[in-house]
């Protein structure tokens, strides 16, 4: 029990109790405090995890020298002040998405941790389902060869949000995965958006964004409010393999498809018939078993590793800046009646 | 037998036993020729269909004033000069898509029929697939009500053509049936197009087009040789309803969706709360039955038609023209790298 | 407040908590106490459901003359005394399934029930879902004609259970779910069963279950715990439509197909052609949108209403009673090697 | 050229057709002669082969010493007699399904084959489809270890037909498949049949068969003339893995399962707590790519090749003849109203 880490989770609304569960139920992590404003709020929450100290006063968390590291799950205008404040207090922080409100915000805390030499975390959930572990994984081990395309579509009935439009609604979550399965995560040479408003309601409800990827492969994200049907499925193409992400198919999420062309490049001579050297591969397929495990238990302990092991967390700041900088291009696109945005892609640490 | 209308089948290569097997069986036609350089050639083709004439020389079936109309399916450079010496005889053509090898080409033939009076009719076949037809039949008829979006992706392991990318081979299946179903045609604002080469083919193997319509809606298309997984999938969304066809599916292609997303415009008073007045819609689902018959047979019923009726066929010239205006103002779009081109759409007569 | 039923919660282990939370969120109950041996176990669930009285002696609950009804979640050897004596001490009885550890035992339940004029019901969960809710609505009012088969599927990898096979195991749902929507509920003139230990277990793994009906029609279910895929799929054929229920399929659980196989009946002359009369219907298919609603609110919904009403509830005494008929039937076919075994269906009252 | 086999299609009705193009294609085969009572319709056969000799008398095919062989597809009735003089005139026979109208016609043929060293084949032709094939082999080679348990659904809107039950039109396919890829072909230690004929068509038209295997496993086969969602689906469960073919899934007709229910057995000491020996294994799907080839090209390949390297056929009359035994096994079951009929099943020489 000594050896744990101890931790406060600041904010009692949504997603604070899921993250309170999970640092409770995590052998690497002592639940040290809930803090909201609203006691009544907080208390609820500690009750519901089988007890915890229940604090009103952020401070009373980042005075605490016993307190290592604090999540931050309270609205995003507040995720730069508070989140500011923690690593000032030394104290590792793990944030709920979005990373901040502005990537210029984003930025600050990036550079704060960075010079303090703590943790900044952001908690991109998705990052952290077994699919997206191992898609992550058969990108990084070479199954898949490099990427040449990614398509992500992720489409349903949704409610019209009042103070977002589609692409910042749904598609943090394929940009965060796209981030996280890239070997040199998400770097865009641009990024061009193409919106919708057919009902009138004064935002994008569907939505297409195209990122040219630095190799000449391309990523696609497709989002929509308003699909009769739900999707959410990822298409990873490679060099050696493609994959398939079906999300709504719990008895096979993910399939590795040993099919692709080939470009046979010819080394000895020139050639007039580039096309003769184009070829099918027809292998078979494979479906790997996914482990069972919640998703943010998984992100709790990648916090506990990347603070003990000093190093930076899987999905770090830096991730959670470079999602923040293709929306905001995304946002620019969009400006210019869809015109190319040059994105001003952040380079990791 | 006397009332038949006579054809000539122009070019005995890989389509023309489609079209001259169809007229054959037809009750509207008689299959007066098949015309073909190769005799031989001709011949296997009209013991196919169960004897037929066969001349070498086109003049042949221009000058016999018994042809009322030619089919004309040869390679599509071909296309220009053949319609305008079959026009200028008097005859009626329908042509195998695409209509011509640029539009401007397209356009001499529309205005020289439009100046004759005569038919001429592009054979976009799968606009006569029972499921595109009765897509048509349910926006005309105003059961999914105006058109907000289009997506339509067809996508597939496919072979890298030598002389044309991914849009020019796939793209004008969508494009044909957008075209027809839409009440005004195909008439995009402008259209972008991005494609990835990420194979080095030397041309995109991966393509999205972006065409934005009239009424704040928005038609996207997806096609894509790279895929490992097949999809001819569009989903057509409307005010009242929404429409998914999934040609891949036998059992179920097409499906009515009586759900979406309703924007509850505000007449009588100013509100803020902009967001309160969106609300769902979660009806029925209803898939309707539908008639098993070959598209071809449906289309030279609609050019024998055209021709009686001394009406436009469905998939008049102006059909064929759009769509090469689109593929056109795509390549520039891909050109300027991915900027945004205006389309210099055609007005149907 | 003052017009609600009172019930008591007896048994606070499984299923206690879910019919305590929903007694409690009920507009027709009272939630007038939690009974278990186990103090500590009882207050848990009241503290769960935000407090109730709690119990440790069933008399104190069955004497107490404001309370109304019982709902009895003990294990199902217990069910029989238990069930007797709240029925003698008057009042209305809700038991989960199955309703008794015999038929011997659960027709004295019944008896008893019918008797004194009470309320015994059993609770049937799945009958109270969306979809089978809306199959009993569609085989009522006709929509699909008389039924003529039923086949039910329900495979999976399950865990070979220590004290049943996979017939008591998985069939009970299947088997309460035909009672609940046939009309005279489920009453097979005879009943086969035919089961496989390919591995050793002990008991029937995959099983199999025939059930003429009396119309000359086949009720068939298949139950297996070896199957590397989950299917739960009832298909129910009538004479003018037929109905598919893909529980797995929430975007399209119910479909309802205008198809099927005519036989049209010679009514004034003789003819030896007799298969000349068998034709198709192929026409649209319609899926239904279901409501949204927790089962077991609905189930305590109905236990209510049968009480105020003076009416049998529609999962009663007698429809668990043929349940139990019908497994026992198939045990001693299958101890028979599979010979056909002669049910004792119940008649309901 | 000279090495070929020379081979005589007897009938040119449905069948012969096919089996004269497949011959005409095949390296191994050359086609000597089309053979029908109808001369225009043997003639019609050979022109749409690119000619063969054709015969009107098949005594002038079997007193040719140049024919090694002859393939019969003529009504169902007519096989013994044909059969049983091609094999006396010396010929190598392959019989389109089923061998004979009666098993008893089957055997003599069987014998008559045996006794004069000739091959006698069955031309069960799914059995050569690559999926099957692939079944076959990996049963084989042990992949799915000892086979537990098959459950075949091939179910449908079907014409009634006028001279068979549901039994006798569809269940061939799934007997001779079943047949195929046991390693000791269909041995059923019993037969059981359940029909219903809820429609009044004077047979089955809903109809399962029960068929316990010899280690206690257990083959059913689901037949549906009524059934308006098409299925044709096989479950091969295997000790060591499950293989699922979807027959109408053409991107992954076979999958095989990696997970299953393992029995542990005890072997040092008696244990009362048996099901704690029972566990899962949940391990990769893998979907083997399939050869696409024509299933007849392949069934004249090893008919060639039987006979040049004096072996059985891999579907020789012994499969025929078993199918046949289970088919009247199955309607003598049927007929005693569902009661169990022991299977006769020849044992394969």
């Amino acid at each position: 029990m000594n050896n744990r880490l101890r931790v406060a989770v600041i904010g009692a609304g949504y997603w604070g109790p899921n993250l309170a569960r999970n640092f409770r139920s995590s052998r690497d992590w002592e639940l040290a405090a809930i803090v909201d404003l609203d006691r009544a709020r907080a208390e609820k929450v500690a009750d519901s995890v089988g007890g915890a100290s229940v604090l009103t006063d952020i401070d009373d968390a980042l005075n605490d020298a016993g307190i290592d590291a604090v999540a931050i799950a309270t609205p995003a205008r507040t995720h730069h002040p508070l989140v500011m404040r923690a690593l000032r207090a030394g104290k590792h922080v793990v944030v709920e998405k979005p990373l901040a409100d502005s990537s210029e915000h984003a930025r600050e805390m990036v550079d704060e941790a960075q010079r303090r030499g703590l943790v900044l975390m952001t908690d991109h959930t998705y990052c952290y389902t077994p699919a997206v572990q191992k898609i992550r994984e058969l990108v990084a081990d070479g199954s898949l060869g490099d990427i040449l395309f990614i398509d992500s579509t992720r489409i349903n009935l949704g409610l019209v949000q009042p103070d977002v439009d589609v692409f910042w609604d749904l598609a943090p979550h394929d940009l965060s995965i796209i981030d996280f399965v890239l070997p040199g995560g998400l770097a865009p040479r641009s990024v061009a958006a193409y919106g919708a408003d057919p009902i009138g309601a004064g935002k994008s409800c569907v939505g297409y964004l195209m990122m040219p990827l630095a190799n000449g492969g391309m990523a696609h994200v497709h989002v929509n409010w308003m699909s009769p049907t739900k999707i959410r499925q990822m298409v990873v193409g490679g060099t050696r393999r493609t994959l398939v992400w079906d999300d709504l198919n719990p008895q096979q999420r993910v399939s590795v498809y040993d099919r692709g062309v080939d470009l046979l490049r010819q080394t000895g001579f020139a050639t007039d018939r580039r096309e003769a050297t184009v070829s099918y591969r027809l292998g078979d397929t494979w479906s790997p078993a996914l482990a069972e495990r919640e998703p943010l238990g998984a992100m709790v302990e990648e916090f506990a590793g990347a603070i003990t092991e000093r190093r930076a967390a899987r999905t770090d700041g830096y991730a959670g800046l470079r999602v923040l900088d293709v929306l905001e291009s995304a946002s620019r696109s969009l400006a210019e009646t869809g015109a190319f945005a040059a994105a001003r892609i952040p380079v990791t640490a």
